[in-house]
C-alpha cells in the first residue's frame, strides 16, 4: 500500500471555502489560510444546534506503543457516516510539530482516512502552537522581568512554578539555569522547557468557552509564591490581556477536509498524560453546531482519555456523548493476553482471549459513566479471520454492537457498516445522562479516590507528603472544585507500564500535584511525566525531505 | 491626533485578492492568509521585469533613539507615488513581536503612512518568524541530540556555535546552561538564545534567491568545531532538506496594502547590527516584477543600513537602486548638531546648521556608490519652518535635491512632491552603476578596512587576535568572497554611540568576528551588540489589550 504522504497528495482537495459551503457557512465569515484551511470565528457556535446534535466519542483499550489506531477510525467512521447520507463533521486534536522530526509520524488519521493537506496541519498549520508558545514564553520574560526590575524593592519568588515551552523535543532544555552572566541578565534560576502541548495555555485554550474566558483563565494561572509564600497570579504581572491578544486567532477553530472531502475541525492538542487530551471545546461545539453527527476523539485507552473527556470536558462543557466507540486491534488484545511485543502480529488465538479482559474492563468503566459502548475493530491487512470472529462473538454474547473498520484501506467504503451500526445504536439505545465520577464539591484527594478506584481498579491510593501539601495548598487557593487530570502511564490501568491486561486491587501512588489554576483542573501526578521529549539516534528528520517543491518522509 | 492603531482601525481594507488583481496577480496564485494578508509564490518573480523596475532606496541620517521615521516615509513615498499615477509597490521588513511587548512600537509605518492590517503584521502575521524560531531550535536539538547519541563514539564537540533563538525580549536566556539533570537530559552545555531577527536562518531566508539556494545554504551552516578542530556543518547531521521544509512557506512574500489601499511586500525581518537589515530578496524582486517604481529600505542610518544593502544585498540580487532617498529630520540634525536630547524638540537654528555636517557625510558616503542621493525631510507638526528652510537652502546650494514628506498627518496627499521631485530625479540623472566599496576577492580585512575607511571615515583598523584566528579560520574555510557585515552602534560613524555629527580620523577596533556561512557573509563586530533585548520596568505588555474583541494598545 501506498504511503500516507502519497495518498494524502493524490487525494483531490476542495477549496475550503466550498467544504464551509457545504456545512452552510457563508465563505465571508471564514478565514482562509491557504486554500484549503480556514479559521471559524467561534461566535458561530449555536448552542440549541449543539444540543440537537449527536455526539459520538471514539476511544480505545490500553494502547500498544504504535497505538490502537483511534484518528484512523475516528476519521474513517465520519467518512462511513457521509457514505451513508449524514451530516458528519469530525472534531479533532492538532498534532505536534517537534515529534514528527523525531520518531512518530504525524497525527491525522492513515492512509485513506486522513485529515488534509496533512502537511500543513502535521507541521506550522495556522500557527496556534506557535501562538500558544509565544504566549507562554512572554509570560515567563514578563515574569523573570519583574522580578529581575523589582529586586531592589524587596521583591523575590521563593518558588517559580511556570516553565518554558517550545514545540521541538530538545532534551537539553528539560532542565537549565538561566540568568547567568552579569547583572543586566537578569537573576540566576533553575528552569526548564516543556514541549508545547504540555503548556497550561494550550489546556486552557481547549477549555476556554470565548475569548473573555480564556483572558480570565491566563489572569488566574499561578506563576509561584512569592519570598512572603502568596501566591503570583499572571494578573499581579498586569498582562493578562495583552497575553490574550497573542491567541486570539488561535482560539478560532480551523476547519480542513478529509481524504474524501468532508469536514474536519482540528483545533487545540493538549498532552493526554499530563492535560487533559482532547480538542478545544470550542471546535466539538463548531462540529456540533454544523453536523447531526460528529466524531471525536479522547487521547490514550478509555481509563485515560475517555475518563477526563467525560468528567473534565464534558463537565466543563456540558455536552455528552451520545455513543462511545471502543476501538481495539488484535495486536492490542494479544499484547494485554500476555503475548510478547514482538509477536502481536502473529496468530494467537489464546492470546486475543485473554487479552479481552482489557477490552471488557474498558467496556464497564465507560457504562459507569452512562455510556452506551460500542465496540470497533480495527481491521489491518494481515489480522486472522478467526480471531476476529471469536472477538466479534465475544462482544454478541455481552450484548455489546460490533463493527469492523477498514477505512485505513478502503476509505469511508470500509467504515460504512460501521457507520449504519453507529446511527441504528444511538436511535435505538442512546447513552444515559451523564453520570461523572466524582461531585465537583468533593476534596481533592476523594476525586482522585474516585477514579483510581472505580476506573483503574485500585484498592488503595497513597499521596506523597508533597502532594498531600499541595492538595491542601489548592483548597487553601480556592481551587476545590476543579476536576482532576491524573497523569499515569498509557500502558495499563496501573502506574505499572508492564501491567498488560487487568490489575486489580493495587496501591496506587500520587508522587505530585500540580495546580493549573487557569485551565482549573488539578494535575496528579502518578509516576514520571516526560513533558520535553527526546529525539532517537535516527530521527525522522533525516528522512523528511523537499523533493521537486513537494514534502517528502512526514509519516 | 489618532493613535496608530485608531487609523488603522479605520481604514476601509480591500479584499487582498483585489489588490492582488489590481498589480496583475491572478487571485488563483496567491495564498491568502486571512482577508487582507496573502503569500505570493517567489516562482511568479520575472527577471525581465525586474531588470526595467525603478528601485528606490529610503534610508537616513545617523538615527536619533526614537528613529527618523524611514518606514513611514517609505510608505508616505508609496502612496505619493501612487496619486500621481505611478504603479509603486513596496518591499518592507516584517517586525518582530518580541519588541511590541518591550519598549518600542511596532514596526508598520505610522499616522496615515502605515502597512495594514497593522495590529497582524506587528503580531504573528503569517507565521514567518514563527517558522524561523522552529527551524533554529530544531537545528539546535538535532545538533545537542548528535552529540548525545554520538559521545559513546567518541564523537564531541570543542565548541559549538549555534545558539537558540526565541521572539521574545528575555534578557534571562542571554546565557544558560543547558543538559542538567540526570544523564537523559544531555550533556550539560553553555548556551543561549538570541532574538528570532537575529538569527543566520533569517539572514539566508532574507539572501536566499529561492527553495533550493535555501536548502544549499542551510546545509553550508557552521554549528561549530569537533574535538578534532574540523568545521561541522549542518549538512553533517544531514537535515538540510529537513529544515528546509520546516521553511518552505515562510520564503513566500507576503502581500498586505497600505491606508491608501495600494501594494506592499513585507518580508524578512534580519537584524540590521549583526545581519544586513533589509527585507528578502524574493520581496524586492517580487516588487519589482509588478511595481514600476519600488520603495524599499534599509535598517538604521546609510552608514549601516544603505551599506550593507548596496554591499552586501544589491551585490548579491544583481539590482541596483535608481535613487537613494536619504531621510532627515529637524531632531536628527540637532541631535548631531550637540543640542542635549531632551532639548531638541525645540528650535536652534545654530544646532540644526551644525548637525547638517552629519546630512553631508552621509550624501558624500551613497555618492561613492554612484548613487543619486535625494534628501527626504520627514517633518513633525511642531518643526520650525525657518529651520526647515535652512535645510531646503543647504540641499539646494549642493545640488542635491530636496522634498519635505508629510504623510505621517496628511497620508499619501502629504508625499505628492516628494514623489514628483523622485519621478523626475529618475528620470533626468539616475544614479550611476553601483560602485561597491570592495570587491569579492580582497582579503577579509581589506573588506572591512574598506567600508571602516571610506564609509565611517576611520583612520586606521585595528583587529583583536580573536578576530584575527576567526578571519583566518574563514579564509581557510573557503569563506574569502563572502561580504563583509559590520556590527557597530547604530549612533554614530565610529564605535562610540556617543560621537554624534561627524567623527574622523578615529581607530576602529574589530573585536570579534562571525562566520555566517550559510548567509554568506563574515559579521564583524565592533563593541558590544545586544543579540537579546530586555523588557523595561513598565513593558508595553502592560497597555495592550482586547477591547471588544480588538485589539488596543499597539503602537
Amino acid at each position: 500500500m501506498k504511503q500516507d504522504i502519497e495518498i494524502a497528495r493524490e487525494a483531490t482537495l476542495k477549496p475550503i471555502s466550498v467544504i464551509a459551503a457545504t456545512m452552510g457557512i457563508n465563505q465571508d465569515l471564514i478565514e482562509p489560510y491557504g486554500k484549503f484551511i480556514a479559521k471559524v470565528p467561534g461566535k458561530l457556535i449555536d448552542e440549541e444546534r449543539v444540543e440537537k446534535s449527536n455526539l459520538i466519542l471514539v476511544t480505545a483499550i490500553t494502547p500498544t506503543k504504535a497505538g490502537i489506531g483511534k484518528t484512523t477510525v475516528s476519521v474513517g467512521l465520519s467518512l462511513g457516516l457521509a457514505r451513508i447520507g449524514k451530516r458528519a463533521v469530525l472534531a479533532l486534536r492538532e498534532p505536534s510539530l517537534g515529534p514528527c522530526f523525531g520518531q512518530k509520524g504525524g497525527a491525522a488519521g492513515g492512509g485513506y482516512a486522513q485529515v488534509l493537506p496533512m502537511d500543513r496541519i502535521n507541521l506550522h498549520f495556522t500557527g496556534d502552537f506557535h501562538a500558544i508558545t509565544t504566549a507562554n514564553n512572554m509570560i515567563a520574560a514578563l515574569l523573570d522581568n519583574y522580578i529581575y526590575q523589582h529586586q531592589t524593592e524587596g521583591f523575590g519568588m521563593k518558588q517559580i512554578l511556570w516553565r518554558r515551552v517550545m514545540d521541538v523535543n530538545d532534551r537539553s532544555l528539560r532542565h537549565i539555569v538561566t540568568g547567568l552572566g552579569p547583572h543586566v541578565n537578569g537573576c540566576p534560576q533553575e528552569s526548564g522547557f516543556d514541549i508545547t502541548p504540555a503548556s497550561e495555555i494550550m489546556a486552557i485554550l481547549c477549555l476556554a468557552s470565548d475569548l473573555e474566558d480564556l483572558e480570565r483563565r491566563i489572569n488566574h494561572i499561578l506563576l509561584g509564591y512569592t519570598l512572603e509564600d502568596k501566591p503570583f497570579y499572571v494578573s499581579d504581572l498586569g498582562v493578562g490581556s495583552a497575553i490574550a491578544v497573542l491567541l486570539k486567532d488561535a482560539l478560532n477553530p480551523n476547519l480542513v477536509q478529509t481524504t474524501e472531502n468532508t469536514p474536519a475541525f482540528i483545533h487545540g492538542g493538549p498532552f493526554a498524560n499530563i492535560a487533559h487530551g482532547c480538542n478545544s471545546i470550542i471546535a466539538t461545539k463548531m462540529a456540533m453546531t454544523y453536523g447531526d453527527y460528529v466524531v471525536t476523539e479522547a487521547g490514550f485507552g478509555a481509563d485515560l482519555g475517555a475518563e477526563k473527556f467525560l468528567d473534565i470536558k464534558c463537565r466543563k462543557a456540558h455536552i455528552q456523548p451520545k455513543l462511545t466507540v471502543l476501538v481495539a486491534t488484535l495486536r492490542g488484545l494479544k499484547m494485554h493476553g500476555g503475548v510478547e511485543e514482538r509477536a502481536i502480529r502473529l496468530p494467537h488465538t489464546e492470546g486475543v482471549c485473554r487479552g479481552l479482559r482489557n477490552l471488557d474492563k474498558h467496556i464497564h468503566n465507560l457504562q459507569k459513566f452512562g455510556q452506551t459502548v460500542l465496540v470497533c475493530f480495527n481491521q489491518y491487512a494481515d489480522d486472522d479471520a478467526q480471531e476476529i470472529e471469536m472477538v466479534r462473538r465475544h462482544c454478541k454474547e455481552q450484548d455489546v454492537p460490533f463493527a469492523l473498520n477498514n477505512a485505513f484501506a478502503q476509505g469511508g467504503a470500509g467504515a460504512e457498516d460501521l457507520a449504519r451500526l453507529v446511527v441504528e445504536t444511538i436511535e435505538q439505545k442512546p447513552s444515559k445522562p451523564l453520570q461523572l465520577m466524582y461531585a465537583d464539591e468533593s476534596h481533592i484527594s476523594a476525586k482522585i479516590e474516585a477514579v483510581a478506584r472505580r476506573i483503574y481498579g485500585a484498592s488503595h491510593v497513597t499521596f506523597s507528603a508533597d502532594a498531600q501539601r499541595k492538595m491542601e495548598r489548592a483548597e487553601q487557593l480556592g481551587c476545590r472544585t476543579f476536576p482532576v487530570c491524573i497523569a499515569k502511564t498509557q500502558y495499563s490501568f496501573s502506574q505499572d507500564p508492564k501491567a498488560y491486561g487487568v490489575t486489580d486491587g493495587f496501591d496506587f501512588e500520587i508522587r505530585d500535584i500540580v495546580i493549573n489554576s487557569g485551565a482549573e483542573m488539578i494535575v496528579a501526578i502518578a509516576g514520571n511525566m516526560i513533558r520535553m521529549p527526546g529525539l532517537p539516534k535516527s530521527p525522522q528528520a533525516l528522512h523528511i525531505r523537499l523533493v521537486d517543491g513537494e514534502i517528502d518522509g512526514l509519516s
